[in-house]
């Protein structure tokens, strides 16, 4: 389309970036040689330090530089509980809390059958393992409570409940600060039947 | 915020291009790092290459790998009309109307204070040189029928024929193929003005 192939070379490579089309590639690829070069090559420099040292932790499949990752090894941890949590940023906002000393398994996805994400690919299986090791006492599912998040959570409770893993799920409810008036129906309806 | 300094790096150089976001540049890191290694490596690939490779045309200012365009090498086309366009985005759709065969000047942006791009951005001083270098009879000034796009057109304009250079502007009007009923007035008044 351009004058140039490394021009369109890099269009079609930030094609590849999740949510960006060719409008918007191009125009990324347009400011970053007019306005900012320095920045696409920190961009290529930090892409190539990612991939070549980041990997998934042994244990709760987080992506880290390290075999293990911090929160893994750290034996101030309860052991005992088990988080389940779709991405790393889930389990940011979950430490920010400062309310959950135990430890996480990180799915780095959720189930969608129409994108073809299947049970494997948000290792299933290696949750299993995990949550049946004998020190896990109970698995959380925190999960998003979109619809793709509710139903990754039920298959991952089904599964886990048939092997005699105890299984919790996030409280759904009314948010802190909220004024009633103003929440949905299912919100309300789902406090209402979990009152305490 | 999470796990590895690469994975962080990598998002921070995520968010320095145009219109993303922390929430879409770790979004995307995610994304390359579980499902993508491959178009990871091969942006960082473009990247190198097109901030190597690619460079400003010594005459028409668009990106290009050589030190001149092959458009402006091309001796078929009329070096009497000189098209100003915004981008090489633009200049590809006006090439392929098919319906231009004279020479273009790319802008590569567009006057815009509160970012800070003045007349000097845009290569003003190039352009005036460019079109009083006795060859060019005609500037047909092509920017956008933005805001922006309608101010530099102005400044262009202004600085051009107190040159006494030619100026021209794409005619405004009713678009090809619209019912009347729905178009919008200021278009219909501007096509009023401009009948032929």
């Amino acid at each position: 389309m351009t004058q140039s192939h490394a021009l369109d070379a890099l269009i079609q490579s930030l094609r590849r970036l999740p949510g960006v089309g060719v409008k918007s590639a191009t125009r990324m690829a347009f400011h970053l040689l007019q306005h900012d070069r320095a920045g696409a090559e920190q961009l290529a420099r930090a892409l190539e330090g990612a991939v070549r040292s980041v990997h998934h932790c042994a244990r709760c499949h987080t992506f880290t530089e390290a075999e293990v990752c911090s929160t893994c090894l750290d034996p101030q941890r309860d052991a005992t509980r088990l988080c389940v949590v779709e991405t790393p940023a889930d389990q940011a906002a979950l430490e920010r809390t400062g309310a959950f000393r135990g430890l996480y398994f990180v799915l780095l996805g959720r189930l969608s059958p129409l994108d073809g994400v299947g049970p494997q690919d948000i290792g299933l299986q290696e949750l299993i393992a995990r949550a049946s090791d004998g020190v896990v006492q109970e698995v959380i599912l925190a999960t998003s409570f979109t619809a793709e998040g509710e139903a990754t959570a039920h298959v991952l409770s089904e599964a886990l409940q048939r092997r005699g893993v105890r299984v919790t799920r996030l409280a759904r409810g009314v948010p802190v600060g909220s004024e009633l008036e103003y929440v949905d129906l299912g919100t309300i309806a789902h406090a209402l039947a979990d009152r305490r």
